[in-house]
């Protein structure tokens, strides 16, 4: 658990939003990839020290698509960066913390990433995500 | 514009929340001080490359509390540090972005602050924030 390694945003479109955090803000936009397993696009933008991630649905079953009907566009979860994400996942459980998921999935980049149940973040959705290792 | 200097987040309590950070995460507390302005206390938490934000309500007239009865806990504004806030907010109003004041006022740590209209930041409410400069 090193530092915050993004901001997600759920939008309804990345191309109706990314030209403000690079036109009007002014951040560079560093790729943008399809996320299979939750059914998004996401745009990941260089903001200095982190990055925001801008998150698209691609259909209805998206929980992106769910959040947008909830809340509106808006700032979706928080990612903390860390190494050995099995391991952070088995000492917040014996924390008393409640995660989503048992264990790590496939998330954009080629991460391991697994999110912290809200109500233990208290109303914060915070992810864990460990970068794919260069070889 | 040069990165996300913190993440602000309502709370009912400091006292109840701060405890996920600085035990369960392996955070420290910067300091705790209240915003009259805002009618609110705050607690600065270092995570590392970013601040985190915890907004506690002072009484029923703070933003805070409006949030909290509508929202519930959870992530309230992104802040990006900025050198020169009143050049910063000319520049974004000429692009056509809605600040909800027309000058700065004063934030947490006898900062400037200023935030942009939720609607011209797609649903993130987005904050500028100049340190006060030590002399």
């Amino acid at each position: 658990m090193k530092k915050v390694d993004h901001i997600g945003i759920a939008v309804h479109s990345i191309e109706d939003v990314l030209p403000f955090y690079t036109e009007t803000l002014p951040f560079t936009c560093l790729h943008i990839e399809e996320v299979d397993s939750e059914k998004i696009r996401v745009a990941f933008i260089d903001a200095g020290n982190v990055k925001i991630e801008l998150l698209e649905p691609l259909n209805e079953s998206s929980t992106i698509t769910k959040f947008l009907e909830k809340r509106g566009q808006g700032i979706h979860h928080i990612a903390f960066g860390v190494e050995d994400i099995e391991s952070r996942m088995k000492e917040l459980k014996e924390k008393g913390i409640k995660m989503i998921q048992e264990q790590p999935k496939l998330g954009a980049g080629g991460a391991q990433v697994a999110f912290l149940h809200p109500k233990s973040g208290h109303g914060v959705l915070y992810e864990l995500c460990e970068k794919k290792k260069e070889r």
